[in-house]
């Protein structure tokens, strides 16, 4: 049996690029994409992959080269997911709220060959290559136009920029061959993807995946979310986040339908569910807030599945949007993991529970998805499995098909995510359940070790926010001489408040609803966190604060 | 980017040995297996099977070993399915209808270390043993006792066979360490099953998959099917017949019920739907006619879906068959595939044909499942693509990541079926429709060639099976001089007919119906037609006494 190896005929590489030529072949004359007033077929959408690929081709883009977009949830930014893969390139789509800096320095450290932009993004493509120094080479320029886009005053004032690109997205479509050869993997370990973090905790790192990686990911969320073939799939989630949590390739894989929108408006949203029976969505808990809070929330004629991965949705939003109709799975995933490889599989038997105890099991981010081999918590020092207690802190740490490749040129960072023994580790730090089900309790970062113990900040913070007067809060760690750490709170009042409460009175409420080492011995308040571009709280800025502080006055302790 | 390599957090071998206790961990309460009275749940399905394994584990079976089984749909049978491969062993499931002298051969050539044996196959076995030659060792027996099985006359008459096991199957299962350590693959590309084909065509071979194979296939057909998490599948497919179809896994990955029945009863199908609320099943289009023809055939409660493959549904079989609320889905695979590969993906304009015009797009094989890179009909001279016209025969093949590793200690029929130009020879012949669906025809070996033509043998059973005096037909090649071959079919008649007819009147109802050079040339009638264990015509027998009768007669020409 051990002459019995791998041949061409079954090791051809694991890709999902193949899932749109099948589709076309099946589901051709179904609605592919449907965005404004057009809508295009399968096989328009895979013709206008094949084109893009054949023009991205003819003007030197090749195996290997990095080819980056910046749009929202257009046509252009979906078909991107396939073309640029089907010349042999990698992807990387850069999110359009960064600041011209950061961007700028992204396109140099991922030696960017081309970038397609959006028309609302063209001032800010403009000054984020103004900041490349005089010698180094530029990236050619692609403008995808876009009729219902805000007027974009660089466009119509600056020459500079218009004369800048080589071509036009529609142009490069139009021109391409649509028999074009798409060049497949050499092995299925080759890159497909570039996604640089949003670095809540440190510098941007270059999330690296290959094809396989992808392949396996888009598969097992199909299976683990339960995703139709032809489903009605609505792009609330951005796709240059971590790649819409790789549903381009999973709806494409169902011959789905993808409802497109170039940002997040409620009504809008409830009016597409409605006129296009979307069956699926996904987004952050922020997103479920939001469509609550709409004065269009209506109950839902049909059901729709969400999926919600980013933080665990609190229970009065699951509440109040299941009660519209819409029904809730809840994940967990990271840029480097490709999509979510942690799921609240849910338990037929949980449905006789309470609405509140239901919505507390939701909560938790849950068990391995299928295509994960293992998923566990490691205690920091001893680096073994804690209890499942669901009170014992460790880190999260996974070992599967869609963890990277790694961070591009930081083989430091690689080696410290990835550790040799077979581990990622998330940075996440949570607890087992005795059922087997994970739950993040923080960002590993953020643990704060006062006298020894391992403190969730998350936890300090969610009874902070129980206080009627708090509006935001984040809880960092304050360098102490005799404890270590101390848990510092910086706290962004309501509005309108009839009084300023006192440090005192914050620090008096946490007493009795947590123990003793974790109450705030300091409140800093403020009138505005500070936020990445993807509105996570900087804690790291918040750390640097509360280090120039000093040590905890002895007061306090 | 060429720095960034597979790493052990990231390229664990897939595998679908996982799936359970990932299950038994999110649905250890819920049932995985009823049979009878029995129901397990899949804790108790997951610590039996580890129980087992470590059994295996302590008598000596290791990585590599052959493990084989003879049994029906029972728990047991279940279970091997992943207990074995939880050792690193190879698991050889045996067609329960085979006779004594080919399991004999079977076991030699596998070298099984060990055997579980379903009470009803003791005789079987020790009948296969009894012709091993004495120097050769036999293998280890272990006894699967079933009260609901027929008594066995070898176990209550023969002491000898009595004494041959080694253990019963219950008795491994409690003797067993729950905390066995299962066996990871060191390679995805290491075996976990070996199944013999049935040869209709040639000698019985051993086809070897790997894990990744199987994980691919299984994962792959749950979404093709649409297998919803928490499923109830009936056992209506052996799983001795390639596994079931990957079902033993699929099931497992997504926390299904798996009901069981010792053999095909259509009563007693009808009332485990109703009573389990299964909602999906297996089997061949022979098993949906005798479902419709069942007394107990009233319509469902609520729909149930079918896959069918190993032939073409017949139009009227489909309709009645969905006229009791069964939704039937069309696939074809072998052996060699591990499960399905090729499905007909419906697509919801169809919905809007005449039933008749429907039933005759159900009827073809379809397109290449998510799994699969490639698949194609290839003209046999010109080794390229066939015109995608429903008419020009060529043999299908397949490129994908479940296809066989190859066939074991047979290097030959490996090379032949697997090319090194990487495609799987499936020794199928059809047609490319325009719309890309595939559509079998017939065997390759079954194929006439006469006067440089092409006929398929399938094409003129067809037209005989019109005759209302015919009860079942083959049409196999007869050579002849000038033409190379003549169509000859061996006819055998309905009962009870008044009056038999001429071999002169069967060759004048063909005619006007068929080409004139595929009018069969000779009629044999016969009592009864040579088959294999699984009901499959061995039409390789037909061809010798063909081809012992000598050129076709010149007036018949």
């Amino acid at each position: 049996m051990e002459n019995l190896k791998p041949r061409p005929a079954n090791s051809s590489p694991l890709t999902p690029i193949g899932f749109i030529e099948r589709t076309a072949l099946i589901y051709g004359d179904s609605p592919s994409i449907i965005y404004n007033s057009t809508t295009y077929t399968w096989s328009e959408t895979h013709r206008r992959c094949l084109q893009l690929a054949s023009s991205l081709s003819s003007i030197g883009i090749q195996r290997g080269h990095v080819v980056s977009a910046i749009a929202p949830n257009t046509p252009a930014m979906y078909e991107l997911h396939f073309a640029v893969p089907m010349v042999g390139a990698v992807l990387n789509t850069i999110n359009l709220r960064l600041d011209a800096r950061t961007i700028s320095v992204l396109l140099r450290h991922s030696e960017t060959k081309l970038i397609f932009v959006d028309q609302a993004s063209c001032a800010l493509i403009s000054d984020a290559l103004a900041l490349f120094p005089s010698e180094t080479k530029r990236p050619l320029l692609v403008l995808i136009a876009d009729d219902t886009a805000a007027q974009d005053s660089s466009l119509s004032s600056s020459v500079l920029i218009r004369n800048d690109f080589v071509d036009s997205y529609e142009e490069m479509v139009r021109k391409g061959d649509s028999n074009f050869e798409w060049i497949r993997p050499v092995s299925e370990w080759d890159p497909i993807v570039l996604n640089y973090t949003s670095g809540t905790t440190s510098s941007p790192k270059g999330v690296v995946h290959c094809h396989r990686g992808i392949f396996t990911v888009a598969l097992d969320s199909l299976v683990e979310w339960g995703v139709p073939k032809q489903s009605v799939y609505l792009w609330t989630l951005p796709m240059f986040h971590a790649n819409g949590w790789s549903f381009p390739w999973g709806i494409a894989a169902v011959g789905g339908t993808n409802v497109c929108i170039r940002k997040f408006d409620a009504s809008l949203i409830f009016s597409l569910i409605r006129r296009h029976h979307v069956t699926h969505l996904c987004g952050a808990p922020v997103v479920l807030n939001m469509l609550t809070n709409s004065p269009d929330n209506r109950p839902l004629d049909r059901p729709v599945k969400i999926l919600t991965a980013g933080a665990p949705p609190p229970a009065a939003v699951l509440l109040r949007i299941e009660s519209l109709g819409f029904v809730v799975t809840h994940g967990y995933g990271l840029t480097e993991s490709g999509g979510t490889i942690i799921s609240c599989s849910w338990k037929s038997e949980w449905n006789r529970l309470t609405q509140t105890e239901q919505a507390r099991l939701k909560a938790r981010q849950g068990v391995r998805m299928l295509g994960v081999e293992a998923a566990d918590v490691l205690d920091p020092k001893t680096r073994k499995s804690v209890k499942r207690d669901g009170a014992s802190i460790g880190e999260i740490v996974v070992r599967g098909g869609s963890i990277m490749l790694g961070y591009l040129k930081d083989p430091e960072a690689t080696a410290k995510a990835i550790t040799d023994d077979g581990w990622f580790f998330t940075g996440d730090v949570g607890v087992m359940h005795p059922d087997g089900y994970i739950e993040i309790k923080d960002r590993s970062k953020d643990v704060i070790i006062s006298g020894g113990e391992n403190l969730s900040s998350v936890e300090v913070e969610s009874v902070l926010y129980m206080n009627p007067v708090v509006n935001e809060v984040a809880v960092v760690a304050r360098p102490d001489e005799f404890w270590g750490e101390t848990p510092c709170a910086f706290v962004n009042l309501k509005k309108g408040l009839t009084r300023q409460p006192t440090e005192e009175e914050i620090i008096e409420f946490c007493k009795g609803k947590l123990p003793r080492f974790m109450v705030p011995k300091t409140v800093v308040f403020t009138t505005e966190l500070p936020k990445t571009s993807t509105g996570k709280i900087l804690k790291s800025v918040l750390r640097e604060m509360a280090k120039s502080m000093g040590p905890t006055p002895k007061s306090r302790l």
